[in-house]
This record gives structure tokens, sequence and C-alpha cells, in this order.
């Protein structure tokens, strides 16, 4: 995958560590790590906030397998002076604090280490409602890097020099305030480490086949066949496969329709 | 807050407690419930997944204080047979499972329990990329509410009946596929307790005005004043608090303009 990464010693495939330490060990020295692992490199204030809910389910099963590997740096290490200071006051004044540029530029040092400089191999991304929206087609760009750097905020936000200086992507979960980028880190995780090979089992992966045409789900319904006196429309109990397919797109359309006008004309521009 | 809780006869405010339990404790038997906190009830098949993220930071202490409250119903709990079996393949074919209508029934019949049954008052959530996308008017909405029932999907969906049966709302976290609603419930959750009363301190209840204008935020500098050749803009620094607003407006208005179109578009609407 990347001639950056130093060759390790020992290739068994084991468990992946997951650390919060001011320097990770040396990678020519872990025989834990699994070589060209898709690997997340987290900058954060809340080292404990991970694995957290990545760490169980299917995504934590993968973290097991070692289909990918997690890096947590603890922001705080690299705070100045006693009280291992972070941020400070916006300038021109105003509520909050803002990171400072050069706390980040030392975290940023020491997770840019054994990794490709070049961005389109592995994004330094800044979670920010600022950020172009994070949608699926970005999962499909990040599973398809080495890895990714995520920086999460908190307070009022970063200095903006850091963010300039070091091309380093903002991406948003939403029009929406978090009380820090933790979480909107965990979703760019999850949506990206389930499209990664042998995460998904062949079920699921056709899944996203049907996402993937701009469309919102058609309705679903299993047994019981009548719930509450209500039926499974007939056509699904028809066993006419054209039928169903038919049916379903006929209701994806609808349903992209009315609830996402904008999805919709996307939709109708691509097929134009 | 609401008649349709029973009072109960301690009203010390303690500890809230965390519970993945097929039943509540009854609220009559339970001094540790803050009355008229406001509450989550997460119906999910990973109930370790909470509180998780929200347990630590922010939304951890005001969990703490009783400044809210989080319910965890294992779904499991509600499944059929020996195997407590919660879904079933997809009627009609198709790759997937689908949750039943009759087990989220149950689980939901839970739920309800000691809220009121006005969706106004206690909005009932699905989480799925087919809702209506979470912003922070949503989060506004649901943080004036007495609590939210949500129910996080896993597998190919949720039987359709139950959706229109309950009156559920679909709420979509974005255009991206997660493994599961857990972590999209997390950061509506998160959303929203920063915007209940004492979440926040006085600093960053001004920040969430910021954002309410529907512009992006301007970009933030802090010392040093000089970072990697790099000055901090000089207005910010003359001390000049008109000068500064204006700066910031227009800095405000330009990365909308740019990065949002959306946005800027639905400024211009409000504006006129």
């Amino acid at each position: 995958m990347t001639d950056s990464f130093e060759t390790p010693p020992n290739k068994s495939h084991g468990r992946i560590s997951i650390r919060a330490s001011l320097k990770p060990r040396d990678l020519m020295e872990d025989p834990l790590h699994v070589k060209n692992a898709w690997r997340a490199k987290i900058i954060t204030l809340m080292p404990d906030a991970f694995p957290g809910i990545l760490g169980i389910s299917l995504t934590g099963k993968a973290l097991d397998l070692g289909l990918w590997a997690l890096d947590v740096i603890n922001l705080r290490s690299f705070g100045q002076g006693k009280h291992l200071n972070v941020d400070d006051t916006p300038a021109g004044g105003g509520a909050g604090m803002v990171l400072r540029a050069d706390v980040l530029d030392a975290a940023l040092g020491e997770a840019a280490q054994h990794t490709p400089r070049d961005r389109n191999r592995w994004p330094v991304i800044y979670l920010s409602p600022r950020g172009k929206p994070f949608n699926q087609a970005m999962a499909r760009r990040f599973a398809a890097c080495d890895g990714v750097t995520l920086l999460c905020g908190r307070f009022e936000g970063v200095d903006q020099r850091l963010l300039d200086h070091h091309d380093i992507e903002e991406v948003s979960l939403g029009d929406f305030v978090l009380t820090g980028g933790e979480i909107a880190a965990s979703a760019l995780i999850d949506a990206t480490v389930r499209l990664l090979p042998k995460v998904l089992g062949n079920h699921e992966s056709t899944v996203e086949e049907s996402f993937s045409d701009g469309l919102l789900e058609h309705p679903q319904y299993t047994r019981p066949a009548i719930w509450n006196d209500l039926p499974i429309p007939e056509v699904l109990q028809s066993g006419n496969h054209a039928a169903i397919a038919k049916w379903r797109q006929a209701q994806a359309e609808e349903i992209t329709k009315t609830r996402r006008p904008d999805l919709w004309q996307a939709y109708l521009r691509r097929k134009a």
C-alpha cells in the first residue's frame, strides 16, 4: 500500500492496540499492528471517548480482526506550561476559547509519523459545522485512502492559521452544533470502516448498492404477515420478482420526491 | 412539566441511574430519578453503547447533575422464542434482515410508560437515512419537549407498519450509511442536551447565537500573535470593536457564500 510505512518484522495479524499516549510505540517494535490496515488517527481532548461505540458491534469486531486500526492522540499531552494549556481567548474578543495553532501543530506532527504526505492518500480532517457536509461519496473516498487523521474540536474552534497552513479538510456532520468533534469523528469512522473490504458480509454489501443510486430506501416488511390488522402489501407476497422490483423502485422514487426534493432533483439530473 | 408523570415521594436530586433492563424500576420506588428532567429513552440492540461518549465531558457532567436522564431499553429482551429473535427476512426477498413490528411494538410500549402521549411533548424518533435531516432547529424543538424516545435501527431497517401505526418521526443524521442508529442517537442527544437550561455556561450560550443566524462561523485566532510567520489579522488586534464585528460578519458571509450556497440562499431569503 505505502512505502512510507516501515515493514514490521512480524506480520502476524493480531489484536489492535488502542493507545492514548504522547508517543505511539514504534511500529518497528510493535508486532500487534497489522500492516497495511486502514488506520484512523484521532487527535482529541477526550481520549476516553475512543474506541467507545466503535469498539463494539461490527466496527469493533473488524477492529479486533485487524481490518482497521485506531490511534488516539491526547491533545492535552502537547499543552503548554504547568497546566498544559491547549487554548486561549479569541483574538478580537468574544465568547469561548480557541485551540492554539502551536499546540495543534505539535499533535499533527505526531500524527503525521509513518503516514504518506499526499493528502489524497491520507486526508487530515477537522470536524466542524463550517465544513463540507459529510456524505456517502466522502465515506467512499476516505475508505479508498490509506487512512485518515481526524482533529476533534472543542470550545469555540481552532486557530484558522493552522487550518490554512496544513491543508486541512473541514468536514461537517450536519447543520447542528455538537459539544465536540468526537461523536462526529465516530460517525465518520463508522460510515467509512463499514465500506472497507471484508468488514461487511455479502448480505449487507448489497444493501449499500441501493443507497448508492441516490434514492431513499423503499419501505421494508417482514413477518408476521398481518400485524395489528395491517397486512404486508400484497405484491411483496406474490413471488413475482419483476413486480416486486418495480413496486420497490416506485416506492423509493415516491418517498424521495416527497421527503427530499433536493435528492430527487439530483437524481433526475443524473438520469438525464 | 407533565401531569402524566407520577410524583415521586422523594424529590432529592441524585445521580441518574443508567439502565438496560427489560423493565425500568418503578418511578414511585426510585428516588434517584430527578423529577422533570429532560429524558432520553433509547431502544437499542447495543445497550453497551450508552451512555458511552454521552457519559463524559459536558453531557456526562449534566447527566451526573441530573439535568437530563437516560433510559436504555434492550430490544433483545423483547425478542421471540428460545433465541430471542428480533428480526426476520424481508418480505418479497432481498438482502439483510428487518426488525419485526411486534417486537418493536413491545419495546415501544415499555418506553411509553410514564411519558405523555402527545408527540409534541414527547417525540418518538426512528433514526434512519430515510428521515428528515437533523438540524439545529430540530435540536431546539426536541430540547423544548419533556423528552424523546429514540429507536436505533440495525440491519436492513424496520417493518414499515410499525412506523405508520405509531406516528414515528424519521430523522436522518445525514446522507450516509452507518452500521446502526446508535451513533446517530448519540449525536442527536448531544446536540439537544447542550441546549437544555444550565448545561452550558453563559460563555458557550453566546456561541450558540452566532450559529442561529444561519451563517457559518467566521474564522478564529488566538495567541501566539505570530505563528509560523503567519500573523493574526490586524483588525482583530486593533481593539476597534465595531471594525472587528464588521470584519467577522463579512467573513461569515463570504465563507457561507463559498462553502454552502444553500445556506446562503436561505439566509438571503430570510433577510428579504
